[in-house]
């Protein structure tokens, strides 16, 4: 939950969830002094043979939000997230959402496989997840999203997670999925936006390189950070060890993202994240 | 050195110093394969009663240089860099520069300080050395310029250090110290050029900040980068936050940075930095 | 505040405060809850006119503390800890903690330095600080330590923090000054305890060294971990640049706890460090 | 190569090389001044019809090796090394090594996967990879050995990697695969050797976790160290979390570790790496 920052919030919250017969297993809460802004994350044991879940939101709603003006999302910790996974040629990324996701550290759902090219179908097919391969060409754009935004919708998509997909995401899914479409941009944002950053990075003769994980927005590469990392480069490294060394980079710095956010920890406020523990 | 990649150029150089009495005690050498650029840097032990230094110098000219078109430098062991240090307001980076040159583990002399305020002053009465204060103005510029040359030209300053000097550089000092002027910038270069970057970093929401030390040309911020180094924050940072955990690494990376160019071990090609071990 | 965790705890000291005209700025709490253990850090504005220290503490104490069997500290923002500085022959560590007390980033006063030898005591004299040179033999162990006691004793020292002093600090003090003494040890505890923990380093062929500053407890180099840090090292390193690379992440580290501790950050418990951001 | 440091041994072997026909196109060396040896990795590039690689090793033998007490390898560019893949349950760093090899970012075939539990055979499958599971007891310990060493000889096993594999490799085994056989321990070694290292990171109440890549030796966890990283934890993490922040180091580390030893960039020597770029 978000709101404007208020005397006796935590309190009443915390009271309200104790007499609907809530334990409170997880509190953490942050306050932005600057835009006098509250933001906290419970997790509640609760027996929902005495309060039921919807009996709870409701009850929740009428006593609480509207009172505090509160912006709150309720999720039941068995509701994991649906995430389609977009990508182009590099596999690095995708491996690493596909292997964890399996092991079951990444507690989310993957109904399928978006490409624009045909390359990483046997991963597809390694792992049994349904992989639609749809090209984008300056001709087709539109028909393409139409597709995509029918799968999406057909699959109940909750999330997006593009794993180096080398297209721009036009602004109907942007607008359809505000704060759910996340990308990995292997630069140091921002630093090197756009195309070829470890091009950009080798020419600026840089040190360090970095990757960027972060929400799209309308604006290319402008995003929410959500979490970001870096490795250290020397003038003995060419532009292919920048890409190599950067690609290890961005699958860690991707996989944290996405699993913070599958685990509902980040909040957008003003075009930046609050992350929780 | 540094020259156009050939064949043949360790031979040469190994075996010249060899039949000179020259005893090789460091050698590292480098390939830039794109700009097919060879650098090399050595360190030699001689007997000079055997063969004078000016001697070895000329031979190396007549016999070596011209024939490879190597660029050349040579340093005695003793000779150490006369370095000007110039200062606003803040005293982390001057108090660490003093006090490891006082350690003797900044292997420079410092003859004096320059200023464009008088806050420091006490610093430099603290360790000794001579602190001339020359305000900056819009109107004054230009003298306070001849000033600062002045001083720079009567003590035979050999490099300048800006340890966070609020001014920019005019085109008359860069010129007269190409490559001999260090700057520290407080971000991660080329992310946040200009003023007040932590500002900047702060409201793009980044979750790492860097500092970037780099010699100074005539494009701000824009210079041979030699060194950098990030530490993480979080939404729980405000700005005072990013100032005070960057101020610990901008001190830490204009120091190393500042230590490699006095011990010789940077050489610039293309806007960029070969650093030897 | 510590205390055996229970249910309502928060609530409760908020409402204290409240009612007693504090208003709260800052507060963070943490559950550790495999020890069932409740930590809270509150900072709290208030008029005094109305509410004076020694009342509120005296209401708290009988209102809330034994109640909930709260193991509380107080403090007022304007009393910062009277801290001594023991050094032996390296410097970097002393430098960096008067220059940054010195700059008001070091909230603390520093009455005097003590040291078993006289090499330092020249920047005592220029940092104005008194030095006592205390030397420490087999035979004087007694004496010196009597000395060392009359002279915190006499200045109300609070915490002690030793600067790369290289001498075991007996059980005498460390009774005395339970978990205010701060030592940084030049490696990645518990790795290489005790002597010459770079030649060790050196000796395994590791890749990365560390530093780590603790409380000193009776078992040497064994108490309660404040702060610690790493740098990449490679086989070209011999052992005199593993200490040169050591020294910088020391007094780094060294700082970083010591700042933390001055300012009340930190509870400990356990033998481990609850540390507040 | 590597041998005793002597003069003039750089020229002699550049020498050679360009004499049949060699065209260097990478040359790196070091020199340890302690243990006065020289360690060097050459990459020659040949026209194979004039100087035929078995007659160049036996002229390099003759000419080079003998005078220089040299100590050699030499391999084929395309000859990539046969790695068999030991794990357990633990799946993190097996889909990490499989993933990367299939995507040709590890130079190395993976013959066959041995593990002691059947829990990974599905991994195996995905990838069409051979499976053998070989069940350890302390009654069967001989006979499972007999197993694997079989099925190393006859898979023409060069190296292996033990990828969590939770058993500990018979001295057979290590003598048998000399620098060769690569295992990841979860902690920052030295620190933590053996079983539970995470736990045992955690009752110490360190602030960074690490990973240790190395050599097996026939002493437990103490063999040459390839690759360290590490990752930083607070009071907030409990136990499970240390399990989860280091899985993915210890995938990253393992990897760094394996793809350096299969482009034979490491050199073992006195129970240390020489890792060369």
């Amino acid at each position: 939950m978000h709101c404007p920052d208020q005397k006796g919030i935590i309190a009443e919250v915390t009271q309200f969830i104790h007499k609907n017969n809530g334990n409170i297993i997880y509190i953490d809460q942050y306050v932005d002094r600057i835009q006098q802004a509250f933001f906290m994350r419970v997790i509640v044991e609760s027996e929902f043979m005495r309060t039921p879940f919807e009996v709870f939101k409701a009850s929740f709603k009428s006593e609480i939000e509207e009172r505090f003006q509160l912006n709150c999302s309720f999720y039941l910790a068995e509701e994991i997230p649906r995430v389609a996974v977009f990508v182009s040629k590099y596999d690095h990324c995708l491996y690493d959402i596909l292997s964890q996701q399996r092991s079951g550290k990444l507690a989310c759902e993957i109904p399928f496989i978006i490409s624009n090219h045909k390359d990483l179908s046997f991963i597809a097919e390694q792992f049994k997840i349904p992989f639609y391969h749809i090209p984008v060409t300056k001709e087709n754009k539109k028909q393409a999203e139409d597709q995509q935004l029918m799968l999406l919708s057909k699959h109940k998509i909750d999330s997006i997670v593009l794993a180096r997909y080398m297209q721009i995401v036009s602004s109907r899914l942007v607008d359809a999925f505000p704060n759910q479409i996340i990308n990995i941009h292997h630069s140091f944002l921002p630093a090197f936006p756009g195309a070829k950053p470890y091009h950009s990075a080798f020419d600026r003769g840089v040190k360090i390189i970095g990757a960027t994980s972060h929400y799209v927005t309308e604006d290319l590469d402008a995003g929410p950070i959500i979490e970001q990392d870096i490795v250290r480069v020397s003038h003995e490294h060419e532009v292919s060890d920048f890409i190599l060394k950067g690609q290890d980079l961005e699958r860690i710095v991707l996989l944290r993202a996405l699993k913070q956010h599958c685990e509902r920890k980040i909040m957008v406020y003003n075009n930046k994240t609050v992350v929780f523990n």
